[in-house]
């Protein structure tokens, strides 16, 4: 077995307007962050679906990165995942104009019967119950991590509460969290729901870093002060692909050492992933280059 | 020369409204939690003014943890300083419900002559007027740190951009350097500000940590993930008393060591004070219990 990490969740066509400038159906989506990033560490398998306008390029843009689309289902006929919104004049508010889920629907994603063994499950922003339909497909999987979105927090609590009980770790942003747990302290709400049977939350507050909870106990970590953000889209699924992807080089330690390593990762491509549009600055990035501010952030926290 | 401290800022009484708990005229203002903090590092001079309804025993409290008090003038007749505020129930917003402000208005701050040769000085929350007033009367002070607060930078910034280009550091919320500097990204703002003539930023973000800015970069550092926070009053002027009170110990230097150490007990200092009502905790603590915490704190960050 290699240390394969599967992730499912969307391949989309994003048009993004900043006050700077506006970007229109470049590739985004969940799976392909996370993908793109996870695999500067690890073999990625994405399983998720594309309408008949989804480009063949952007397919050979991840393939070349050696990202196994074989679970990818092409449905003719019916339109990509498309995401249409805009930012406020700081970046940090965003307002949907314009959503096409309809491909998503119905879709329940697929495990190739050659991937079955695979140890390292994500589960990328789906639905709960198309999570869990990918999930029940792998035969013992050693660390399955997911994420999910205030949507489904609202909308589908206890179809999510089934995940949650399924799942090893849950990466989430502060509000999600405050939301999923129903109370307003981070450090409560986040042992409320370990107490719950969670091993690992990884709770993202954007620019203020992020606070890892585990039996280890709690700590934060910063993130980069960064002067030139473009397009705060991706940061999230990147940061859980750097994250996920050094757990899984290392064979799903969760020890502290470990668990901070990841997260410095995580911050990496998550800083990576905001300095331009799309996956634009992960396609420029190396593992030498990743190497090299890993060394720099363990400094900068070194006193 | 001892490392002393000179200080200004306010000596109050705080009514302090939570939704679990409410305390009144207990002993607060920016001058109280900076010395009390500051002196676990160095001896501390406060030059102030309070009223007549001034609670002998509040002067008792600094005094016995030997803080100067000659430098804080006492008017008969006149009312105290008083505070009189609200937190919503997340403990965030707060809402000034009454303040008593008329014995700041035309006072100004005389430093005793045999402190005039005092190499460290910090400007706590006072109108520029009166914190370059107190300025000027040192003689050759090494280091000058000051606060500010909102209502200063609106209404009276010309006077502040005077006190600016006389100080060597500045301690300032994130959403008053946003202010300030006239710009959303802080770290764009923070080096406006850097490139005018300051050779010290420190950007306080509550529960999300500081980033220090100087010629050696610019770093973050995390705050402590706080479960139990009873009373927000104060964190800011303790953790600038634990961070100019350690690099006053250390004699000035602002080298890159030097203000990671200060920011972690600044940050100690901060997340202390907030876990009481009024200085309560600092009254507690040991600088055993500092110590300890520091090490805690060097720890978690390293990997």
């Amino acid at each position: 077995m290699d240390n394969r990490i599967v992730c499912t969740g969307t391949l989309g066509l994003d048009t993004t307007r900043t006050p700077f400038r506006t970007v229109e159906n470049v590739l985004g989506g969940s799976a392909a962050y996370f993908s793109y990033s996870a695999s500067f560490f690890v073999p990625v398998s994405v399983i998720s679906v594309i309408g008949e306008d989804f480009p063949k390029g952007y397919l050979e843009l991840l393939s070349r990165k050696g990202i196994d689309l074989s679970g990818v289902e092409k449905r003719d006929g019916e339109k990509n995942f498309a995401f249409d919104s805009e930012f406020s004049y700081d970046l940090y508010a965003r307002k949907a104009l314009k959503t096409e889920l309809k491909i998503l629907e119905n879709y329940l994603p697929n495990l190739p019967h050659r991937l079955v063994e695979t140890e390292f499950v994500y589960l990328g922003t789906f639905a709960p119950k198309q999570q869990l339909h990918l999930l029940e497909q792998f035969e013992s999987p050693k660390l399955v991590i997911a994420d999910t979105i205030e949507y489904y927090i609202e909308n589908d609590r206890p179809a999510l509460m089934d995940v949650m009980g399924r799942i090893d770790g849950l990466v989430i942003n502060d509000i999600e969290l405050r939301m999923l747990a129903q109370t307003h302290n981070l450090v409560k709400a986040a042992f409320t729901l370990l107490e719950k049977g969670l091993k690992l939350l990884v709770v993202k507050k954007g620019e203020h870093g992020c606070i890892i909870f585990s039996e280890e106990g709690a700590f934060p970590l910063p993130a980069f002060p960064l002067e030139n953000v473009v397009d705060p889209t991706g940061a999230g699924d990147s940061f859980a692909g750097g994250f996920f992807g050094h757990i899984a080089r290392k064979n799903g330690t969760l020890d502290q050492k470990t668990l901070k390593e990841a997260t410095a990762y995580g911050t990496i491509m998550g800083a990576t992933a905001v300095g331009d549009f799309s996956l634009n600055n992960l396609l420029n990035t190396t593992p030498e280059k990743i190497e090299e501010t890993f060394h720099g952030y363990r400094r900068m926290l070194f006193f």
